[in-house]
């Protein structure tokens, strides 16, 4: 391993810790790692130790590189300082990526509380985007202002270049109020972005992995917490992809969970959005009214949207009797079509 | 065990399946036991088998005695007929529980899909109230007018007498979009009433419990999905207490995560609620502005509301230097207050 | 599902209760399923209702028909009566396998404690053998005596047609010591045959499924113990298969370790086994001694058993530079050569 | 963390690399961690990467400090060198444990394979023990000669200060055949040692932690394997205590599985064997007889000693009508006879 902390701004107090593993030789299938910059929490007051090393032995345990971001707090948090110095570690690492054999576009951030308000602006506002942001009881709203009253809500910059997220949070946090993590999953679903989520029933503030070495002070905490720690890290493998015979395999999960928010329409577009643009509804019409029902009645194209708004064409085909022809000449004329809501 | 099948309403074709599991004897710590009463979905079309019989193993497998309701479908969907067979199962099954060995007061409703719609329904609507409800994959919005035109949004109906929920979905469900999901979430946190949800990365609709036996059409699905099961066991003896050497333990959650949601006021209230109340926020002003802070800075009660608005007057006075004497003159103070914002 | 208790024997009391789920309809991937038989335990004095039901529970919640077969105790415990009691449980389920939709070559076995010997003689020394057998803190040794005088040490019966074995234990039980589970893992392994096993490092006897709703009991108990029921189903899926699109996948794991236990040699047996027949060390002389080693010298039959007595001539062949001809040629040689050690 | 290697034998290149995490400040309920010293595999080749940072990582995500024992192998494995660095290292750490704020008397050993050879012969024959072993696909018998023909069989010395031991295996281990931890269990069971053992029904030889950042190369794993890494870590606190609020919590478990191994008799030595002695038979024959039987019959000492041998004498107090003034009579009397076996 691979162990050094530079200072990346030495007046603000800035730190990156990087802890690299080993590639290739008995390792012959690793060329290169994904890895994961953690952002402690502390309220922008400090960065909490609890939150650092201990989370990174977890994702090095799982063959990621780790790195720790101790970012400007106290008379140095006002905005958009800890941002920049978010943006100049993730420059950092990105730039040495091949040097260090880390794979550049699988890079994960993760923060907690402040430091998931962190992660939450760098994954939605930043120059340098993670790959994935995992945010921990993060203070993602104008909440925010209790502790660092320059730092801004990060529920509205929610866009399409936000990567998929993965939230957790106790029901009862009375620091950082669940609202929180629900406002910034309702942004995401908004822009049809990929995310998990994991709300528990009870358990305190600031429980990082909810281990037994690292509850202090001691309170009750329900037992599905410590969870996330392996859930975090499946959901990765889900969107960068598991660790294969060469390389990483192809994800599982996509970066949107429809076809709706690309440039051009496809087989992946909801029901209600092609059937809201007259030419896609047209090319869709004959393949939809073939479809089977469950009555056995009639399928009509307002028939189904009305019922399945949400489904994507390419489900339904699989259950039209229309031609594999047929399929395929719509599918073909949705690629033809620009997507009138791209924001791109 | 016994096992039968009773018919509710012959017209409408319901019927109730008991599995009454034995007490007493070598089960001589079990007295009574807690119950669910499961709701299957089928888009008020069917009550499919794969959310039925397997559902209930899995709690009789925990100790937990099962109910299936087979509700009114297709010609007998029309609201309120699945509610009023709902009232009529939960009644029948509340006027057996001292015959049946069931704890009254402990028994939850499990519904999927449109079968989450009644579930949610019954816990928010019904006058006979489960005391806690898990939705899977549920339609609780305006979106449930595809399957069934007359049923109603359950979202809006969220209440004080709403029991714990536990919620769990898929991300990209194409069927029922996880905004019913996020909706419901917001409007229990907006009662202060407990929950925990589970959002899975991927995965379809309807997936029952995830296991290999119930996969039809067998789809790729998030390795997190069949979590659910033992997590919902867990949430539901975390808020109806785990079986004990006598009986039931105490819960280890309650209804609602603070005091702001009862008929007087306590220490359970937030500083934001209390300090909004003049007479409470002079009671409270002491023990407040004697709490150790971050920095070592003079507290006030001013400045602790705009830093942690929804921390609890207990757990300030857990970290203030008040006397035992003064913070108990506190709590004496607030519990003679009525909460003016109680809805009861 | 299908309920009911038959009488077996009626002079001594003894039972059959089945659960049989449906199949087809909904369950369409599920035209036959496997099958467990339970054992409950009670000393040959009596069959715990602790390890009957519950024990059911957790097969049928992962889609396996159960039966509980209450056998021979008290004044009728005398050997062979409780065997002879199996042997009609086994008997009868078989001959109604196509009735009850079950696939008679996946009828596993779960015994505890003297209930695990009684499994332990199904599996060795029935006429009907189980196709998998559990033995739960099982008294397979001569310890039976203790409780049934008649009835045999089970280790020394261990044969080829015993089926795989799952054992689970606590390490300190002071009524059945873990010593019965070591020494008929240790038959197990002579025979070659399958088995899985975990010892928890502490625990009580008889603690079942080591649920909450079942320790009576209350004792302390080692926080693995409950992982064993979800372990035994995985394990049973890995000997029977998995469900899949169109009955039960391939098994991924076979009765035998390797080849050195079938009629005919095998590119699976044992280079220590196929050194000592003449006719097979010259089939395979030439591939091994083409073997790539560790440090670059030349391989030899004679020096590649002494490092490797147990590998696998078709794991050698894996990293051996002979040509695809030389090692199927070897190969359609072994398959020639009768196993002269065979039992069968 | 402090993070080093250093040399321990420059001739034999023996290194010792230390993985030290901070103690105190945030950490406030912890002055000092246990540890483990981490010895890889390799067929006394090679210390194989894939056992090493990977492995101590996992023990440092739960608050373990960690160390890697690069030992004599190629032309320096001849014996006892191994032990010799093994003894070193360990003492080494020991000397330091107060620098480093190490628990001296809570440090594990963990050995892959011919590590674990070594790890066996550290907790059999050392005269610095390790408070605990881990064992993975250890060879500890006279198999290991087939890598180092030096090295000696472990399990032959096994003995009462052989300190608590945690072994995993698969069942069809090519390499190491799993008799290997059959026989070394045997061991530990006829001393009455505490262990815990997880037989895995298939895979290879030499998984290290089965996860799929180390699977080199690829190969059919049961599903099971993964877990014996939180499960050790469960198994190190159970005999080491857990973090508490104070230090680390009493342990859930002991060195012996009950007091037939300690210098004087107590109430936790078995029936049989005190009854074997005639002074000890005598103390407790009176409770004993008064003990409630299943069937309602009288008790007698020998009845109980041949249905029960293996109970310990408080657990029969426990179900003994006698009065508590001759249970403790009893026991007081047991503390005054010395253990006529004691080896110590």
């Amino acid at each position: 391993m691979k162990y050094e902390t530079i200072c990346l701004n030495e007046e603000r107090n800035v730190t990156l810790t990087s802890f690299i593993l080993p590639v290739g030789g008995e390792f012959r299938n690793i060329p290169a790692r994904p890895a994961i910059l953690i952002l402690p929490g502390g309220g922008y007051g400090m960065c909490s130790e609890r939150e650092a090393e201990p989370v990174a032995m977890s994702y090095l345990a799982a063959g990621y590189d780790a790195f720790i971001l101790r970012y400007s707090v106290r008379e140095h948090r006002k905005w958009p300082n800890p941002l920049d110095d978010y943006e100049q570690a993730m420059s950092y690492i990105r730039e040495h990526a091949k040097k260090w054999h880390i794979l550049p576009d699988k890079i994960a951030v993760i923060g907690f509380s402040a430091g998931g308000h962190l992660a939450a602006a760098a994954a939605t506002m930043a120059k340098n985007r993670p790959n994935a942001a995992v945010l921990g009881y993060a203070v993602v709203t104008e909440d925010v202002i209790g502790c660092n009253d320059t730092a801004p809500d990060t529920v509205g910059e929610v866009d399409l270049q936000t990567p998929p997220c993965f939230l957790f949070h106790a029901r009862c946090d009375g620091t950082v109020p669940v609202e929180n993590s629900l406002r910034f999953m309702t942004a995401l679903a908004q822009k049809g972005i990929t995310f998990e989520s994991h709300i528990y029933g009870f358990g305190p503030h600031g429980f990082s992995k909810g281990d037994s070495s690292l509850e202090v002070p001691r309170k009750d905490l329900c037992s599905r917490i410590p969870n996330w720690v392996a859930d975090s890290i499946g959901f990765l493998k889900d969107v960068f992809g598991d660790f294969g015979p060469d390389g990483l395999d192809e994800p599982r999960c996509s970066h949107f969970i429809n076809g709706n928010f690309e440039p051009m329409l496809s087989g992946e577009c909801t029901l209600i959005k092609l059937s809201a643009i007259p030419e896609a509804a047209q090319a869709i019409r004959g393949v939809v009214s073939k479809a089977m029902t469950f009555d056995g009645s009639k399928a009509t194209l307002e028939g189904m949207v009305s019922q399945f708004p949400h489904m994507m064409f390419c489900d339904i085909c699989g259950f039209s009797l229309a031609s594999a022809e047929e399929k395929q000449a719509a599918l073909d004329t949705l690629a033809q079509i620009p997507n009138p809501d791209y924001e791109g």
